[in-house]
């Protein structure tokens, strides 16, 4: 059991929608053990979409299409979908039915072509999306299995998770793969390579590894693929063990988990609570450290000093330091975390200050200088960082290094190696 | 001059990683006039990556392959690239010298696989890398180009725009390709259609109208191809100019700009400021106000109150009204707007406050309620919206309403309709 993706849209190609739905459909997939050969992502276009469904259905047995399913004149894939089986485009009851209701709820006046919305293929399953006027199509022919589906993120989800995931797992008997991913600071992955490579080398065929480097981490995935999941589990927990031997103080944390969730278990633990005060990131590694569910256990809040008034008032930093050195300075960082600090009554404290560009930068002071001030139970230090180029790069490097000083702070409590 | 880009990588397929890499791509290679016919993402195997080459030689002329050129084993697109054009590999002076000075800057010492890096498929071009160790190769046969370069997005970003954009530029009569967006809003996509059916149905050959509908926006998107760009530039203007005739009172912008850079648009040219008090977005309204260059000049602060007692000390929320109303009420949001307007001496301020569950719901207030309170110089209101399921979804509507609020309370300087 196999699977192409195919993603229809121009949008997609002339680099105006990234292309997320693929991501989540492929993580989806793999979770219940179908594997994701391809994603092909094509053109609004007859051609390329009768193309990919030819191409598709030699290679895979499930084929995932979506995209193209609007009312507007743009959107051809249900018309290809149908010429590609030969099957004429017929109204379907309930997705009339569906299509009505849905104008009904929002006070529109149903146009024709929102009727037109109810027509599928002949002799296809009509899927119902109870979030949307476009429903999913489920065909089958010699080669494979088709679905069209919308592609509004939303409605996607909704058909994937409550229709036709379900249905592969009742009809197929669905081998299972497994992944495991642990994350590994402060070496670089030629040197991992070398310290491991007769594991490496002694792998069984149906383990696989993959080195993913990225800011500074480098995650170690093995993928397991077979017939008896808790065998492979048991494999890799193994292979795991034996590497983990090898570059231990290395390793971070041996469960793909982001830094923010690491931060939030190690808050949690030790009962401790952290605020921000954010020049540079703005509000950014706030929001990523709110991003972990049951963040409000630990996360009290933030002041977000983009202008120096602010810095001066809501942080208590001193006028002077910020005229003697610049409000990307230790001095400055240093009270900034002391000041959230104290104000918002936390254990620990981080604060950012940083130029982001592409304007702002001087000779002492280049784009991409980075101070990050963290204050502690004991006392307050201040880091200076060179975070390159880029203004959403520089707020990403930054938002990481800050989240990896709490856990170096904390790590008493935490098993964690800088 | 067509081309299709291959991303490799298993992390892609399985829902590890975003393709970012390939929007980007898609984006600088339509501004340059080449048209993206697919985007094929495959997996790190030999047969995968063949089979790819073979099929996207077959149909374009210029080849872009992203993603498996590390020192490690899983890497292996180097060999297959080389053996599809049966080239031996052999050493680079350059591309050597250039990992032997990448080691040296960072003080570390090279190992042999590192040196294996500077292996390029004979008869290449090779693309020097300077901002990391694998070569850039580019590879011709009598099918296309190929390029192959590492997936470390900076990495390629450096080498298309450094090597590749204008080798191809130099290289080739391009055609002009022109994309212009426009802004609709309060008008669903259908009832456009309706409303332009004429004009859609008059189009001539070489301009395609597409909808994209999201979030409450439609974006219409004229793309037009041939070979005078300000012709085509003509037309595409024209064409809207008669559209937004028949959708006047919908269209919020003509150019494709974020609502993000429309706000800061505003407040520039009205010489305003403004804060912000988060409680559910908890800073990622104020990070995406400052995403814009030049954000400073109107954006002072935020104060961002997670928890009731910072909402309490830093914004002056009443006691009271927390207990009696609850943080999620008309009352806190906008004491939070007039708190934060006050302390950060803004012209105007935006509050949020919701529950971006999963937990947290209740009957009164289901997971999905959110209040956005906005104070401006003549007072303060405050609106309830329902945003549905998820956590990131409804801090991505909230931000995004919020941005429509401040952009309609400064709408007198400004072309707005709600």
């Amino acid at each position: 059991m196999n699977s192409i993706i195919i993603s229809i849209g121009d949008e997609l190609l002339i680099g105006q929608t990234v292309n997320t739905n693929a991501t989540w459909m492929g993580k989806e997939l793999n979770d219940i053990g179908v594997e994701v050969l391809e994603v092909l992502t094509v053109s609004d276009t007859e051609k390329a979409i009768e193309e990919a469904l030819e191409y598709a259905g030699k290679k895979a047995s499930l084929v995932l299409l979506t995209g193209g399913l609007g009312p507007t004149k743009d959107d051809i894939t249900k018309k290809v979908f149908a010429s590609y089986f030969n099957a004429p485009l017929v109204e379907n009851k309930e997705a009339l039915e569906n299509v009505e209701s849905f104008f009904l709820n929002y006070n529109r006046p149903i146009l024709p072509i929102n009727r037109l919305q109810a027509l599928v293929p002949s002799g296809c399953d009509m899927l119902l999306n109870k979030v949307g006027t476009a429903p999913g199509m489920w065909m089958e022919n010699d080669k494979a299995i088709f679905v069209s589906m919308p592609g509004v993120p939303y409605e996607m989800k909704y058909l994937m998770t409550e229709e036709v995931l379900k249905r592969v797992v009742e009809k197929f008997e669905l081998p299972a793969i497994v992944h495991h991913t642990i994350l590994v600071q402060g070496i670089g992955e030629s040197y991992i390579a070398k310290e491991i490579a007769d594991i490496e080398d002694g792998l069984p065929p149906y383990l696989k590894l993959a080195y993913l480097p990225s800011a500074g981490v480098v995650k170690l995935r093995l993928t397991g693929r077979g017939k008896n999941k808790s065998l492979l589990e048991n494999e890799i927990k193994k292979t795991f063990e034996k590497i983990i031997s090898r570059v231990s103080e290395y390793v971070f944390s041996e469960l793909d988990i982001s830094l923010e969730e690491l931060v939030g278990e190690v808050l949690c633990d030790t009962k401790k609570t952290i605020s921000t005060a954010e020049s540079c990131t703005s509000g950014a590694l706030a929001a990523r450290i709110t991003a972990v569910q049951g963040a409000s256990a630990y996360f009290m809040g933030s002041i977000i000093a983009y202008s120096n008034q602010v810095k001066k008032s809501q942080l208590g930093v001193s006028e002077s330091d910020l005229n003697n050195y610049g409000a990307v300075s230790e001095e400055v960082v240093k009270q900034m975390a002391l000041g959230v600090k104290e104000s918002m009554n936390t254990d620990y404290a981080i604060s950012t200050s940083g130029i982001a560009g592409p304007g702002g930068g001087s000779e002492d002071n280049p784009v991409g200088t980075v101070w990050i001030g963290i204050a502690t139970p004991s006392g307050v230090t201040a880091h200076q960082f060179q975070m390159g180029k880029g203004r959403n790069r520089i707020v990403e490097k930054t938002i990481l290094a800050a989240l990896k000083l709490v856990l170096v702070e904390v790590k008493s409590s935490f098993r964690i190696i800088n």
